[in-house]
């Protein structure tokens, strides 16, 4: 599986929770319904989880790439 | 929906009102009007909330894209 | 209007005073009398608001356009 | 073996568990599964290893390439 | 004058003194006296003004283009 | 030898020990193994001196190349 | 001499002892040997000069280009 591409590696997280974590202390988690190859982000029921612990319902959202950390699928 | 492109994205965005987070801690406001494909975005009507709660309008506005966190359609 | 390029965007507020919202908390003010493809802007009559509120007569400045971001028109 | 291109360096570290450091001052460690050219990376059984000490298991995890400072193979 | 490009925005600026504001609160006056298409500068008779308001002859010397904010010709 | 590329500037250095000074106060010493055309390195034998004094052993380590700041090979 | 690249504008300083300022508050003083179109350098009897005062000697190293801030001539 060496050499894969971006988007064969995002691929196996499409429909399922996904908790994103973005520069600035900033935490998104959602359903990931869609990303293109500068790995913008489509989530739907977004919820933003703020590092003093509130989270805030964002619905459905667009997340810019490049501030992207990690994408990490979340526990059912 | 998988590999779709930042326009087809954005583009579900058009004419609504978006909440727009940028980086700097600030948060725009406003119809999206058009976009590019660095994610530059014409907003109308445009108010920047700074996060000590103030407003500001800002009537027509050019954000520039590099400095898009996430987009948020908002509820009417 | 959907998918317009930054140019197109931006010619609509060439001649006409704005606001542009640097990083670092610069704001600058002037007539826009030009820009190329990098957001890289010609502006007249140029004023430098920091935010202390002090004021800064500048002149006619070219601002390098990856520090630009947001430029707004500002009322007449 | 000089002149050796991103792949070949990190060919030899595939399977193996790695530990990444990424700006911000946030480790993770888990097994290095893929990566492709930008060095975006997926990492099985990902933990996370803030400075204050604490651990966060995350599972498979993609990383964005240009988070990553250094990759390190861990001792077994 | 819409669209026009770096080069000829810079144009006007060659031979005469400038002001030029780079990130980091640097401030460097001099004549300048040559540009590329990255905004690197040849600026002649340097000056370097910090800001708490020391001042630093510095001679002939070339600005990265990328740490440029604005450049700004000085009154005479 | 003006206008030699990066290939030939780091070829000189492979081999031997180098002290490799990164972003966010971190060097790293050990020897350059291979590298390639983004300044991605990899080291072996590395040692990572944080600036409050302490040295950590890594083993063989890949670092990402937009971290360098200067490589500098070291004394015998 | 307008619109130079940036190789002919750093070929008047090569062989001669420059001062360059990097991002982060370094300076390295040494002779330039040698340059590419990134703006990395190869700087020969280098000595870092850090903000506190002290000077650390370096030999010959390699400078990665997007650290530069400005490179000076010192006077002989």
């Amino acid at each position: 599986m060496a050499e894969a591409n971006t988007q064969s590696l995002l691929g196996e997280a499409l429909e399922s929770v996904v908790l994103v974590k973005l520069r600035g202390g900033i935490y998104v988690r959602g359903k990931m319904k869609s990303f293109d190859q500068h790995l913008n982000l489509l989530i739907e029921d977004a919820q933003e989880m703020v590092e003093d612990g509130t989270m805030k319902s964002l619905g459905t959202i667009i997340v810019r790439g490049d501030n992207v950390i990690l994408i990490s699928p979340t526990p059912k």
